[in-house]
């Protein structure tokens, strides 16, 4: 069969030939790099490279070190500026090389992690920290980028729809959590960093979750999709963001759970809805849980809280009263002992000691990260529709 | 309704005032950047701009350049480079900075295009020539990432797939297009840099093209996406590639397109499935339409042809005549003047002139670019399923 053969292997070598006339994405596949960055060595001692004759200086920014620190690299042979760091445990992290102070994506490093509004490079160091969210060979549930009207809004607004596996090709009806991201995050943050997707997967291929659908908004009630603002509205500052508040919220339980309930197979029922989010969608969690009590049987709050230290704190544990007796089937708060949103995180604990609201404290190490935030959805998802 | 404002605005706040414990995530959207960059001037020219007091050198290269060239940028005040280059016609570019020869993505543009393994930044250029692949004020189609069973290639492997407005809420059946990226590309190409799903928005809204759902697959037989190779394959070579040869067409034909049609609403026949492909899923599209006539009414060639100088032609010709004879609505060859391919496109269009078949050619300026896909995409669109 001859002819099935110089279509696409030829194709190749022709385009590897003709590279200097090549479009980027035509060519990078097939370039052997010039240097290996990141090169991650047996004991997860990592070493980052970068080629430059010409640079002063060249620093590293890892999520392992916290933000704003930087590692020196030293330039050696043939312009190859290099650092090895001490070794890792396994997890998930991102970085950024700093080419004479401005920040770059590490350029042979082909995995990137879009973070907000900025783009950083990917590093897996593979191991039983990262197996919960790696890419597995289990059944793979599929991410949809929805949209949606939202008449509480007036856009047409896009949601990331997590279905499980076996969802498109079977009838059952699923439980539905509903995951919310955190300030300068969008509808994309809970899969592109969070790994929500892969973290279900193998909880549910493992048997510890059950399967459900997750549904991931965009808590910025002031765009449309990561891709744009709502029309007329610029940039965001202190006095305009002040017109959005409770607005999502209201999205949320007015425009979001009638979509999904409508069009796709749920249960729609309070103990079979979840409501979860990180910092500022922990506080979306919160309003939206005691505005709309019995809607949710589930809730998390992850790195978050009463953010008011003047707060109205009777109004709010009259609220949270109202939805205790609304019945929730878990309440379960997490934050770590060194994030600066521990006062409001303590503030939201007080409020539920002081209703007699049962819920389940978790506290860890570190503070406001994503390592964190992927641990408590690995922590939570299994408690759900149990 | 005090109670609800004190999660979502303040949390904002809050996060602001604890920047410096941040994730970057937390506080990107909520900072001044230094710089501006790019700023288009009303004329369409560009200033680009980057922060680095310490570089010794800082240039630009830009998807409207050419592969290779760079102008440079100059040193201003309080160390910020810049260039302005002359106006461009309304378009969508992508451009890196190089920093001291290292390239980086303007760390101010909050837009980044995922470009195979590497990453550039985005420039919308609006007007005229970006109105069909802007994100306009229509209805949306969704785009799901979409796992399906590979029996041909033993693998679980992953597409994208375009359902076109008023699929979710429907019934009616639609028609399909199989749509494939080139060398380097992967199943995120078409809507990353082709923006695929955003040409047929705007053209169904317009009623230029039919509502169609769009199948965006992975070409390289060897991944199970882009997100990882097949289990147990490394590094992609000129010994280990000529294994593949043929395989992806294979799993196209006999296990995708089962595939959709089993699990979307399909008119599931020969003058309702379009096959196209840029460059190597040119290659794709020819050697899948001939192998399997029959399956495909419509047919799209962009910038690619018969790769392979020494082929058999007599028994290329043969071939081309059953698949005529088989019936074909259209089949429609597109490619640049410059493109490094055009030995290629002459000989199918050889092939196409001496066996009668029935075809159209479209001849432009430019090359092996993205421009010219989104371009090619724009016209045969609304040529399918008429």
């Amino acid at each position: 069969m001859k002819f099935k053969h110089f279509t696409t292997g030829i194709a190749a070598l022709l385009l590897l030939s003709n590279a200097i006339q090549l479009q980027a994405q035509e060519i990078s596949a097939m370039q052997a790099p010039k240097v290996v960055s990141p090169e991650i060595a047996a004991d997860n001692s990592v070493t980052f490279r970068v080629l430059s004759e010409k640079a002063n200086e060249v620093t590293l920014n890892g999520s392992w070190m916290g933000f704003g620190k930087t590692v020196p690299l030293t330039k050696g042979e043939q312009g190859v500026w290099s650092v090895t760091i001490d070794p890792l445990t396994s997890s998930m992290y991102h970085y950024n090389l700093f080419i004479d102070g401005v920040a770059a994506i590490d350029p042979t490093n082909p995995q990137a992690l879009r973070d907000g509004t900025r783009y950083a490079s990917m590093l897996m160091v593979e191991g039983e920290g990262s197996k919960v969210f790696q890419l597995n060979e289990t059944p793979h549930g599929n991410i949809s980028q929805v949209w949606y009207e939202s008449p509480s809004l007036g856009l047409d607004r896009r949601m990331y729809v997590y279905t499980p596996p076996g969802y498109e090709s079977g009838k059952d009806s699923y439980p539905v959590l509903y995951l919310l991201h955190g300030a300068g995050g969008d509808e994309d943050a809970w899969t592109s960093l969070g790994r929500a997707n892969l973290i279900l997967d193998n909880l549910i291929a493992s048997g510890k979750s059950k399967a459900m659908i997750v549904v991931m908004t965009n808590g910025n009630a002031w765009q449309t999709s990561s891709l744009r603002n709502a029309p007329g509205i610029g940039n965001i500052t202190r006095e305009n963001f002040a017109q959005y508040q409770g607005k999502f919220e209201k999205s949320l339980v007015e425009d979001v759970v009638p979509y999904v309930e409508k069009n796709y197979r749920v249960k729609a029922e309070k103990n079979s809805r979840a409501l979860a989010g990180l910092s500022m969608g922990g506080g979306h969690t919160i309003t939206a849980s005691i505005t709309y009590p019995g809607t949710f049987g589930y809730i998390g709050v992850f790195s978050s809280g009463i953010f008011d230290a003047n707060a109205d704190m009777a109004e709010l544990e009259k609220k949270f009263t109202a939805l205790k007796t609304s019945g929730v089937s878990k309440y379960w708060v997490a934050c770590g002992k060194e994030d600066f949103v521990m006062e409001s995180n303590k503030r939201l604990l007080s409020i539920l000691d002081k209703t007699g609201f049962e819920h389940e404290y978790f506290e860890n190490e570190g503070g406001h990260t994503w390592a964190n935030w992927r641990t408590y959805l690995s922590m939570f998802s299994p408690m759900l529709f149990q």
